[in-house]
């Protein structure tokens, strides 16, 4: 049994955030007290501002900034939104409740502070993210996220009602829900491995029924599609503080590629966030070169397919290596395949001999 | 503690449902052995087949039968396949697997049983359930669903590996998926008086943060936009099982209106099945006059949601009581609100001042 490192880290994390928010604040009043303008300098998420990392492995904000003053008539509506959110997030984080992006857009009404449109709103919640480079939920805003986790992990939940309440992810066989208690519990301990991220709900049901869990002492993450950035958040954490390998098992195709990458590196719509990468994470399937190698049923790309390749041909990330290589397969190709083809040979054939052979393979990734 | 009535039942069904399918398939040797042509006689799903029926209050199919026979050219395909699925149920019953509508069209590949495509093989699935008089879920393909379920709900898994396993559905705060485990899990016993079904995950996240199933002695179920299959079946259960009375809390729209519609009665795409419907659950908002008596901030329709309405106002089930003059009344403000427009008083104001309200008022619908 291994024993998370990070014993509190929900506590800490709120305790920490609410210290910055004050300072914040107290910036606020001492401008004030000065007679100057309050302002927020934002790192500018502007597409010239973002760069591709190598050492962090990630996209990373450069160095530009914007600002948002209450001394300039353009900037005001911005900075006073941008006051309220911090000043609701304040609430929440006090109060453990949690909220969603359509959520604050309403709750803004009640104290009169305008947004045209949730875009708005959705927008603002990004600048704070970008000010305190913390994520969303961590100051308790989480989206509607559907996916899931099984296996052997005991958990102990820090949400209000349920302090130091266990649960162990295998104890219901359609999977836990990530959501906010989950996000926040404490690992206590696990006998897994490693963890298995799949794109698909039917085949993370096919592994729980296949007792992959157990058979390869695996935790199953169903991502359920372009992994949430709660899932991508999870994952992390199972690979930090438990010290798991993570590897990734998509459709065989150009979006399953990315999904992977995106578990990997993150995306560069999160620049502004450093906790929802995991580096080391491994794609082991299902590549271009696959197809071929297992005989699966295919189906032909569609030209937009072929477009999202080209597009990512540009990007770092896939300029060498297995991820240039099976783009190239792809385009050659021209045909993907998904993970539920495999059942052409039996539906536990992908429990059977594909997992094993790619896991054997992933040794030497 | 109620206990559950049913005992047993996931087991009885499926034994039940062996013993449909080896008759199917005992009179098609029968067939074979006198030298007939064997065939199936299939209701007929066609629009003029499908009546609403005012006892049962749902949608039923009427006497049309459709023949798939061996000794027509023209229907020997749609034969075969049938035969096959019928071969591929009763081996996924046998084994305790379940699949999906996805996995069924590759599986069909491994028989060299050609489907053109999925949509083909997932008629075949209906054609099946028709047949059988069984939902597909009962054979054991299963959507992927991602529903959830929250409360006072002890149940006992029978899925292989967990028989007799019991959960308390309020040990994880994010909710229990609704997926074939609990679908066949055997209901226990529980403290609650009352099934509260809500659209939205956001909601029902709130709903379980501020201890609504406490409060009100209450299940709540996420039916996640428009309640899958699955969920609709646990709901029936919940109500006939254990005899709980079931309301539907939705945004206020037409389609929140047709979400609680559905709940209750069913679809017509459905009519060929009779477990997936609670003639009794009631509606309880967000309705169309709760916008003004509630001042919630709107958003305009558009032009599909007020094409929606006069579609729905040809439906038999919307021809009288309150369906009729909420459809009215959204037709005349031409504006809908969402359940989260509550926020705009306060996170709670829903769960604090609108909820109680709203189940007050529901006792004398």
């Amino acid at each position: 049994m291994k024993k998370s490192k990070n014993s509190k880290i929900a506590e800490k994390k709120r305790i920490e955030l609410l210290e910055l928010l004050k300072n914040r604040g107290l910036e606020i009043y001492d401008d004030l007290e000065k007679s100057k303008f309050p302002k927020f300098s934002i790192p500018s998420r502007s597409v010239s501002n973002i760069v591709y990392d190598k050492k962090l492995r990630q996209y990373i904000l450069g160095n530009s900034t914007a600002i948002r003053s209450a001394g300039n008539m353009s900037q005001l509506r911005a900075f006073t939104q941008l006051v309220w959110l911090a000043f609701f997030a304040n609430q929440l984080l006090s109060e453990q409740k949690t909220s969603t992006l359509r959520d604050i857009y309403y709750s803004s009404q009640a104290f009169e502070v305008d947004f045209e449109d949730q875009p708005e709103s959705d927008n603002i919640i990004v600048d704070l993210e970008a000010v305190l480079a913390r994520a969303r939920e961590d100051f308790q805003i989480f989206p509607e996220e559907r996916s899931s986790i099984f296996g052997d992990l005991t958990i102990e939940y820090t949400v209000p009602g349920y302090e130091g309440k266990r649960s162990n992810l295998s104890d219901h066989p359609d999977g836990y829900l990530i959501g906010p208690s989950l996000n926040t519990a404490e690992f206590v301990d696990t006998s897994a491995e490693l963890v298995i991220a799949i794109e698909k709900g039917g085949l993370f049901t096919r592994f729980v029924e296949e007792k992959v869990d157990k058979k390869f002492k695996a935790i199953i993450v169903d991502t359920a599609g372009q992994a949430p950035r709660s899932t991508r958040y999870i994952l992390r954490r199972l690979h930090i503080e438990l010290g798991l390998p993570v590897v990734i098992l998509t459709d065989g195709d150009v979006y399953g590629e990315h999904i992977a990458m995106v578990i990997k590196s993150g995306s560069a719509n999160a620049a502004h966030l450093r906790e929802l990468t995991v580096p080391d994470a491994k794609w082991i399937g299902v590549w271009a070169t696959d197809i071929e190698k297992y005989k699966l049923p295919t189906i032909p790309m569609t030209e937009s397919d072929i477009k999202r390749i080209y597009e990512l041909q540009k990007d770092p990330r896939y300029q060498h290596g297995n991820w240039k290589k099976q783009l190239e397969v792809f385009l050659k190709i021209k045909r993907k395949a998904e993970l539920e083809a495999f059942s052409k040979y039996g539906l536990t054939n992908i429990t059977d001999k594909y997992l094993p052979q790619k896991l054997e393979l992933a040794k030497s990734l």
